[in-house]
């Protein structure tokens, strides 16, 4: 990692306190067509790894550690742009997403509830048995 | 507030320990060309006024108190659509922007700078002069 890098990752607002110290929202974007396909967290290092691979690497906040989007079920993410906003402390990436399934659901975004008459309501199908890909 | 509308609400993981308890990220996606506007937070209570009036109220963290997103600024957001995530721990609201402006900066999107080369640069222009919109 050179120096320049860790510049812009200083740039970032990471948060000093609380619960939630040093992890920022991460979101990842169909670089195609737009569509949110779903969020995470990332620390300086899941960050730093990302730019690094060309690949979405986020932090896990459940096991406490770095997860390789895509380590288990295959499905990594490769990144097309790293976007941050305003205030620094939101991290968007435009990715392509491998086997175009994002979610552990085995759908395509993670995204597929809508509220409709009150209701949250599934819009979109399992295109694939996670079973298959989780083992 | 019908009994229907709080059971969805219910149905959301808010957090409940931390610094960051009740609330989570809300994400507002133009909801005609895909662009991610802007990430804020929200509380029940946010979540709840959104739906009811059909424009984004988020959480303002750091005035802890409910933001009409425009009470200010006149850029409010009409909403098309409430989604949530698998984890049901993210909003994702589709909006109409009006204005076509979301950030306080006065661009269309918060997310307005890129990493390219290392630093993170400006691709957007201000539309419209902030001081213009905020007495």
């Amino acid at each position: 990692m050179t120096a320049l890098m860790i510049d812009w990752i200083d740039q970032i607002r990471w948060p000093e306190g609380g619960a939630e110290a040093g992890i920022l929202p991460a979101i990842a974007q169909d670089a195609d067509n737009g569509d949110i396909l779903m969020v995470a967290w990332m620390n300086r290092e899941a960050l730093a790894k990302t730019a690094e691979l060309g690949e979405a690497v986020y932090y896990s906040r459940s096991r406490q550690r770095l997860w390789h989007k895509g380590e288990e079920s295959g499905h990594t993410q490769q990144v097309v742009e790293i976007r941050t906003d305003c205030d620094r402390d939101v991290i968007l990436l435009k990715v392509r997403q491998t086997g175009g399934i994002a979610c552990h659901t085995g759908r395509r975004s993670c995204f597929f509830e809508r509220l409709i008459d009150g209701a949250w309501q599934v819009t979109a199908p399992v295109l694939k048995d996670p079973e298959t890909f989780y083992k």
